[in-house]
């Protein structure tokens, strides 16, 4: 009989059916047993009453994979399966187990579900970070798509560390060094010079000495990048398209509840940021508690959960960001605020070969990168999204681990 | 004035428009010069009388970012631009380029195409291969989304190399060795136990020491598993409308000429392959020849350009692989053959703790992967497919090196 998904029951009642999971509890009463079975789409309980099914369950701990066969029937708050026959897939799953999923709440600490990836993240919780996260990319896609953006894969082996020297992982790459590309920069501003519009989403790598609930060693970028841009207020533009199409599909594909994105998010410069959130004009960034004092302004005069900042001081931007054109001391860019948290960082960048030359650190070093910015590139910008701390943000996780399967960390390279 | 693509002129003849894009080609005539520029969408042609424009033309070497205003006429075969106003956003590109991007065919060798990748990819060819992955990238994941698969991201950064020990790449991680993960496979099977259904399209890495058209030391690899299997079959008819999914979303958006993919794909057990080869009938693996008899084989009995070999020797398939419960010395695997060459690989895996804890070559080496599946696993498997390999396959590229933007290989980590 062809299996069938929990949810699918209460359109088969008084039929026989199959159904197949996990052994997520047993409650062995007196009369009666119930097993509930987990499946990818939820649960079902199975009401138990023949002594020898009974018997067979006292030996089907937690986790073991089963196949049920039985009625449907209608109870007071659902459907359940009675009269049922019950096999064992995968043979008698470990005990005991380091935890139990079946509680509300998983009460391992974070190490001890790290350490038993494969069985925490069996947890409703768990489980719901993640698809959260697969929703937010599939907006983020769906968005770029609907507007000419063409999707690539570039190299995550590296010669030189072309964002900053530091935090850069090395490797041996056939007997010579190279890095792990600590994010697409430089190759998506390249590709802009073949499609105009292109994204990617892929693993980037930060050797980050910090352990903090909001870094990770391997993360993933969630990356855009336009051509033929006026200013960066047309990235942003874009932007929001994408912010709102990730929420979107978030709430499409997993019910949880999100912000509203609105049409047009208000946006702030940086100078007159510094204004609202009560810092000295000389601040040369904003602090945690001046983003948080811009994200109660966004809500109390606009209304909005979301805000942009513009204009940062460049000596606060990396090499590529364009100056803002009528007073060089501020810049192109931009942050978009989320409940007064940094949620993404974008930009207009240089887009003349000469001006790269001018500014970049050490542009020996990566004069092959900038090299392919001397066939003519057309004014352009981008962003980048962490999915990680997105996902956090919206499911309100409080590290980022939680919005990842198998966290990458300082102390941490295994499961 | 908004920015209009070259592909948009035509529905505006006797209309001032702009236009953006690259000087593609410039043809300077005794009495009248044309320029042609390229958008992302294809090439306008811009008619210059005026000697003032024509003496600034001069001035503009091909690949420089231009913008041109101008009214649309018709003409013989379409439509052109005339009385232009142009303008150059890039500065003038650099000259001489490597190699001109305007010949219908790349003159340049491959090493100079990769070393200008930058400038290469721009050519029609070479962007259309790119596009092309794109397409099949977006198609996967389509087929995937309809079918309960969930988006995973896994470790690209792992502590022990799980594939197998040879050809993985080494780092340094905060002091410890650590390695790049040579395929997703294990991730992905402990992700069963939380999704039923995943899928991942990222990159994997191979210290591959052989400097071959088909062989990348960084290649993206699209990764499919599921659970609740009966056998090998059931992936087999998952992948089969993957790659119906994927060859459609191709010819739709690149136009380019795909092969019909059947709906049940003919499919030839290991042994009958062999005879059907014209191979001893104790040979254990399938040579180029044989996998281009096979395939004129299915093309003529058949009428299909592919064809699935099943049953693999247990022998040459990785420890992981489920064996054939009729006859432990074949297994439950197969390979996809696309015209005679071996486009996927994929199977039913074990799934009991205790099998892989009796097969693994280094059980204790993997151990905490392995521990992942002691919780309970269902009978499960998946394939993979290499992006970079179908995609040339599809548009007839010789060298995979065509099938992505920035290769790396033994001698190449640089653009």
């Amino acid at each position: 009989m062809q299996r069938m998904l929990s949810t699918e029951l209460s359109a088969h009642v008084g039929q026989a059916v199959t159904i197949a999971g996990w052994v997520h509890r047993r409650r062995l009463l007196k009369s009666v047993a119930f097993l509930i079975v987990r499946d990818a789409a939820g649960l079902s309980q199975i009401v138990v009453t023949d002594p020898d099914v009974r018997a067979q369950l006292e030996e089907l701990p937690e986790e073991t994979v089963v196949t049920v066969t039985g009625t449907v029937k209608e109870h007071a708050t659902g459907v359940e399966i009675t009269e049922p026959d019950v096999r064992a897939l995968s043979g008698a799953a470990a005990v005991p187990l380091p935890f139990e999923v079946h509680r509300p709440a998983l009460s391992a600490g974070m190490a001890t579900q790290l350490d038993h990836a494969a069985l925490a993240l069996r947890h409703p919780s768990r489980a719901l970070a993640l698809r959260v996260s697969a929703a937010a990319t599939a907006g983020f896609r769906t968005a770029l798509d609907r507007q000419r953006f063409v999707e690539i894969h570039t190299p995550k082996i590296v010669g030189t560390a072309t964002e900053s020297g530091a935090n850069v992982f090395t490797l041996d790459y056939f007997g010579r060094p190279a890095y792990l590309a600590q994010s697409p920069q430089l190759y998506k501003q390249l590709m802009v010079g073949v499609f105009e519009r292109v994204y990617e989403t892929g693993p980037v790598f930060r050797a980050e000495p910090h352990d903090t609930a909001r870094h990770l060693a391997q993360y993933t970028s969630l990356d855009a990048e336009l051509g033929f841009i006026t200013d960066h207020r047309d990235v942003m533009a874009v932007l929001t398209t994408v912010v709102a199409e990730m929420t979107a599909t978030v709430a499409e594909r997993t019910g949880i509840e999100v912000p509203e994105v609105p049409a047009e998010i208000p946006s702030v410069h940086f100078a007159d940021a510094l204004r609202i959130a009560g810092a000295p004009p000389d601040e040369p960034d904003l602090a945690p508690a001046h983003e948080r004092a811009l994200g109660e302004w966004a809500q109390r005069e606009h209304g909005s959960e979301f805000v942009f900042v513009t204009g940062y001081p460049m000596a606060k931007r990396p090499f590529y960001t364009h100056p803002q054109p009528t007073d060089p001391r501020w810049s192109n860019s931009f942050d978009l605020l989320f409940r007064g948290l940094e949620l993404v960082t974008g930009g207009q960048r240089l887009h003349r070969h000469a001006d790269y030359l001018a500014v970049a650190p050490d542009p020996e070093k990566i004069a092959g990168y900038l090299d392919g910015l001397r066939y003519g590139m057309p004014p352009h910008g981008g962003f980048a999204i962490g999915l990680e701390r997105f996902t956090a943000r919206l499911t309100g996780a409080a590290n980022v681990r939680e919005a990842t399967a198998f966290p990458r960390d300082l102390h941490r390279v295994f499961p």
